[in-house]
Order: C-alpha cells, then sequence, then structure tokens
C-alpha cells in the first residue's frame, strides 16, 4: 500500500455545475430535445487518463446533490453522503465521482425549464422521457468530461435501472456496473402506487394542468403523494422497528380521531414540510420513466436485451423489498451467467427494504468495494 | 344424509333491519353510548333452540349485505354472496346466518346519525369507538334475538379482530371462532397507511371537519382515500397476474402522462365511482378502531388477552398476505395450544392476499366447513 488515503470523512465543499449541449437528443418516443442542459456535481479528482470515473444514479426523488455540502450551513449532506467521501465506498481519493440530475428532473432541462419555442415553461408539454434516453443524456456529459470509459456505474432502484441501461446501451463506457434493487421491468404495483401519486398531485386545484409555474403549485397535492408513497418505501418490519405502537409524548390512547400513534406524526410532518423536494411536474415525468423501464418489455426478451452487456455485473436485492424483489433481480443475474458474461447477485438483510442501499452504507460497502478494487486496474491509482 | 339440502344457490331476497337498544353502552374510552341502532341482516332459519346462529363481522369497506339482493335489479348482491346460501361455505339450510354493520358503520348508529343532544348529525363529535365496542353492541343484538351462544363467530381482517374479540369478551357465548387474516396487533404500517387515507379525506375542502351532512361532502377525497388503498388489498402478484403491464386497449406506449397501462384505466374507475361505497366519516372511526386493535397491549400480554377463550378457533392466513402475515397469525395459535384450547391454523395460498378470503371461498371452504362440521353439534339438524 503505497496510497496515503485521508481518514473516511466528508468530501470538501462542492457545487453544481450545469453543462449546456446544443445538439439534438433523440428520444425513445421518436421526439427529439433540440438543445438541453444537465446539472451534476463531482467529487474528487479524475485522473489524468479519465480511467476512475464512477457515475452515481439517482433514484426517483434525489438528484445530483450526491455528497457533501454547498455551504458548511447546509442542514444536511447530499443524499448519499454516507457512500462518499474520503474512504467511503466510493473513495474520493481513489475514484472521480459523478452524480448528474436526470433529464426532466432538478437542474437539468426538464418541464420547469423554458420552452425556447414559446419563452414559457414546458410544463407538461415537455415531452415525456426514459431510462434510455436519461443514460443518453448522461453518456454526453460523461464524454464531454473526457471520460471514455467509466470505472464503474452505480446506482439503486431508479438509478439501478439507469446503471443497467448503462451497461445495455453504452457496453463500450461501462467497465463495471453494480444494479441494486432492480428488476427487470417495473410491476403494475409500483405503477398502481405512482398512479395514486398521480392522482394526488393533479387533484390539487393549484396543480392547473401543469401549468403552475410562477403560482403556489400543488405544494399540499405533493405533500398528500410523498405520504402516500411512504409505505412504498419504508416497509412493515422498519415501521415495527421505527415506532412500534408508540402513541405521541408516550401519553397512552386519548380516543380521538387526532393523530395518536407516533407513526402518524412522521407523516404528518412529511406532508407539511415547508420545502418541497421536487418539482411535481418532475416528478410526474420521473415516475413515467420508471414505469416504461421494460427490459424484456423493450427488447423482446431479457436475453435480448442483456446480449450486449460486457460490463462486470454486481446486483444486489434486499430480502425483505417487496417491491423490487430478490427473485427478480436474480433471472437477470442468471442471464449474464448464461451468456458468459462476469455476474455477482448479493441478497442483503435490511428492515429497510427498498430504502436500505441509501441508509445502511456498511452492508452495501462490504460487497460493492472488494467488486470495485477487483475490477480492471484504475490508471494512476498505484496501488492496484 | 336424511337432510335434503337445495342445490348451492343465492339466499332468496334479504332485507335489512334495525334494531334500536335504548340502554347505555359503556365504551372503552370511558364515555358510553346513551342508545343506539344496530342494522343487521340475517339469512336462512333460527332453529327453535336458538343453537344454529352463525355471526359473520364484516370487515373494513363492507357492511351488513353479505348474500342476497335486496331486489331482483340490484347489479350485486352482498360482498359474501359467494361463501353464503343454501349449499355454500355457509349453508343457509343450516345455519341462521347474521351479519350488523359494526357501530359507527353502515345502518348502524354512527357519525350519520342525529345526536339526540343536538339534533344534528353526530359527525366527528361520535365518540371514538373500539373493537371491544362494537363486539358488545353486536353481543346486545344476538342475545336479542334470543341466542344464547352462537354456533360461531366469522371474520376476516378487520372482522376477523372482530371474532377473536368476541372469544375473549363474550368466552360463553360463542362454541367456534374462524379468524382470518388476523393479527395479535394492528401494525404501525397498517396505521401509516390508513393515516394516508385520513390525510387524503381531511384535506378535501367539503370535509369541513367532519360537518359534511346536507352538503357534498369530501367525495373526491374519498375516491383518493380509496385509491391510494388498492395498493394494500390488491397484491403485487395479484396486480401481475390481472393487468401485467397490459396498455390500455392494447395500444402500447403513447409516451404521455395521461393513463397508459390498465391498471391506471383500473384506479382511474375506483377514484371517480358515482356511488360512495362508504360515509367518509364512518370510514375514519372504522380505521381507528381497527388500529386500536392491540391484544398484548390492552391485555398486558398476547397470553392473558387469549387466557378467557374457550372457543375451538380456526386461524386462516395466507402465505402472500404482507399485512396480516401468517407468523403473526400463528403466534395466537401457539398461545392457545399452550393453553390447551382447541386451535387450528390453516395457511392458504392465493395471489389475492389479504383479500383471498373475499374471493376466494372454495379455497377457505374447504377449512371452514369441516371445521364447523366438527364443532358440537347443531340442535334441530339431524344429520350432525
Amino acid at each position: 500500500m503505497t496510497r496515503t488515503a485521508s481518514a473516511p470523512g466528508a468530501v470538501p465543499a462542492v457545487r453544481r455545475r450545469t453543462r449546456h449541449f446544443p445538439g439534438p437528443l433523440p428520444l425513445a418516443s421518436g421526439l427529439e430535445l433540440r438543445a438541453y442542459d444537465i446539472a451534476y456535481e463531482t467529487y474528487g479528482r479524475l485522473a489524468p487518463d479519465g480511467g476512475n470515473a464512477v457515475l452515481v444514479c439517482h433514484s426517483l426523488t434525489k438528484g445530483s446533490h450526491a455528497a457533501g455540502r454547498h455551504t458548511p450551513l447546509d442542514a444536511q449532506p447530499g443524499w448519499w453522503d454516507a457512500a462518499i467521501g474520503p474512504g467511503r465506498m466510493l473513495d474520493t481519493d481513489r475514484y472521480f465521482v459523478i452524480c448528474a440530475d436526470v433529464l426532466a428532473g432538478g437542474g437539468s432541462t426538464g418541464p420547469a425549464s423554458t420552452d425556447p419555442a414559446t419563452g414559457r415553461p414546458y410544463g407538461t408539454t415537455f415531452p415525456v422521457v426514459t431510462i434510455e434516453d436519461m443514460v443518453d443524456a448522461q453518456y454526453r456529459l460523461v464524454e464531454s468530461l473526457g471520460i471514455t470509459r467509466l470505472h464503474a456505474v452505480v446506482g439503486g432502484c431508479f438509478g439501478g435501472q439507469q446503471a443497467i441501461q448503462w451497461a445495455i446501451s453504452h457496453p463500450d463506457a461501462v467497465r463495471n456496473a453494480v444494479v441494486i434493487g432492480t428488476a427487470p421491468d417495473t410491476s403494475p404495483h409500483t405503477v398502481a402506487i405512482f398512479s395514486v401519486m398521480r392522482h394526488l398531485i393533479r387533484s390539487d386545484p393549484h396543480y392547473a394542468d401543469g401549468d403552475y409555474y410562477g403560482g403556489p403549485g400543488p405544494v399540499q397535492g405533493l405533500g398528500s403523494a410523498l405520504v402516500a408513497a411512504v409505505p412504498l418505501w419504508m416497509s412493515r418490519d422498519a415501521m415495527r422497528q421505527r415506532f412500534a405502537r408508540r402513541t405521541i409524548g408516550g401519553l397512552g390512547l386519548r380516543h380521538t380521531l387526532r393523530p395518536e400513534f407516533e407513526v402518524e406524526a412522521f407523516l404528518d410532518r412529511i406532508a407539511h414540510q415547508q420545502q418541497p423536494a421536487i418539482d411535481p411536474n418532475a416528478l410526474l415525468y420521473l415516475m413515467r420513466a420508471e414505469e416504461y423501464f421494460d427490459l424484456p418489455g423493450r427488447y423482446g426478451s431479457l436475453e435480448a436485451a442483456l446480449e450486449p452487456v460486457t460490463a462486470r455485473t454486481l446486483f444486489v436485492s434486499y430480502a425483505s423489498d417487496w417491491r423490487y424483489p430478490p427473485e427478480e433481480t436474480d433471472a437477470m443475474h442468471q442471464v449474464l451467467l448464461r451468456q458468459g458474461t462476469y455476474s455477482r447477485h448479493a441478497v442483503l438483510d435490511s428492515a429497510l427494504g427498498h430504502g436500505g442501499f441509501i441508509y445502511e452504507v456498511p452492508t452495501l460497502a462490504r460487497e460493492v468495494q472488494p467488486f470495485l478494487d477487483a475490477g480492471a486496474p484504475i490508471p494512476g491509482d498505484e496501488t492496484s
């Protein structure tokens, strides 16, 4: 070991950058986006030969702010701060970590952006985009940063769909893929839950058919949708562990319709949080992209979909994840094995189910770190 | 077999009756209900000695109309028609089947009833009632019908909570209990889902703090709540079987935010159905009662809770029921066995999960019929 890593810690102050792409981006729908911006953050330093880059694909309600703080006053660091930093799972002493807002989300071009044709926000006139489109936009970003081949693409859930799509769409540009909590397609049950969320956002009179920019916007509808989603990402066991049947303030049952249980107070806080985490229209577009993800449907069969993959692939699933259960993840793993592509599938325990990868990094790191270390040598890293 | 059963079929025309109880009903909250009505239906004939009565306890959004039609023009029969009738699981050639609206629900006294103290609907001034209170009110109904001991109490989910509570609160009045899809307590995850539904009903401006009688009422909020509940009662597998990823009209993906998938059209129909199935306030009270159900919490331990039970008990659970999983049902079964009380636990397969007992009667009947037949002889039935 000649490398002197800093002690595990946070990345230094970060900032979000935006890159403009003037060329048209053809979309899966047959439409094209004439020009677009992609917002992104990076952590660590790119090796001179560009070989140490790791792309993190964010999950549905997260964004490009994956690690660190923009200012020392920020209450919270980025959403995967526990996983990204010097000595952490994605070690910024070794890797150059990139996280970009997906197309239609966050600071990237999407429904809140100005439509050059009208000078007004796109709203719901923004074209419906797919995971493939998002990956193609990221590919151009990566290319523009001087990277021809990523050491790894890493993502969970919606981010995992992007990670496997990267290995399918751009096989020469991905050395390793870490695909967490992802199935070959999105189940009708998840479509149903997203449909409920859509219904709640649209039922808010302030939604105004998506043309709410400049007005108050569907704050209440978004709050309702985010509340309705809680039992989707926080599992039954996790709620049992976190709240049990405790009453608010330990006061016992008061026999009232007002909130009685701690879990109710938790949901009330989510419904009424001041800062909406995401633009409601963007959430509608991102859910749609997740719903459209269907490898067998898109490519004819799972075998045909995964045929181009050359990346070493690590699938991670959670035994308690009832939305993206291990057996569905395993279907992809088995196909890659049959096709002679290196693949590993780790089934982890977590009371959090689908949310495990965000909040329980040490368990995940035990799988991801050796997998990334055993990947092809990282140019510029003398220890490898 | 000297009994000549009619061919399996529907019960003849039924009607809902209401019985008034002038005496006060003490409630678990410490309050009391001064007088109240219980609405109920019956199917079959009560034996002269009153020994062939089976009480069906309805689940959350159902009611006393369990079987048959009120008029030949009714589009749908009662909610458990497949299970109740001549030759059916609860054979009305043998049994006198009773189903009553729970206190606070349907035609029984509840938030929509007139408060004698004010001459106006109770609304949310109606006292919060528990499963115990509902069972006590049913007990008085059963007693008033001349029945001192029920041949059986049968119920699923919310109805299962009532069935086991019957065996606890009134052990001398229950010979057999069939407890389906029920756990010793209601999990915080179910509280969370109900909390979402509460939030949606209350967010509707027409809810007016529950004082909406005479106005339009929170029709949209109730629709949203019922939609949000769908992924709760229809399992992931059931949705996969029923809808797969089929698009509306088989038209393929249109890349739009408007409904694309059949499962979305199904949810839209639920959101916009014309006849609200239940009074929104009643739903709030019934959900609360289900949430309060907590045998270990109420009695100190599950052992203490079940100690009074003398009824032969059949527990039924569904392997795919993630809300009330078999292992939680089994905890009650094991305690009864240790206490020397006859108990049986059947774990059934059903793609429907929690809803299995309503829609897949034949599988259920294979367990329930022999269990009821093997119970104590039914007076007046020469075949037993």
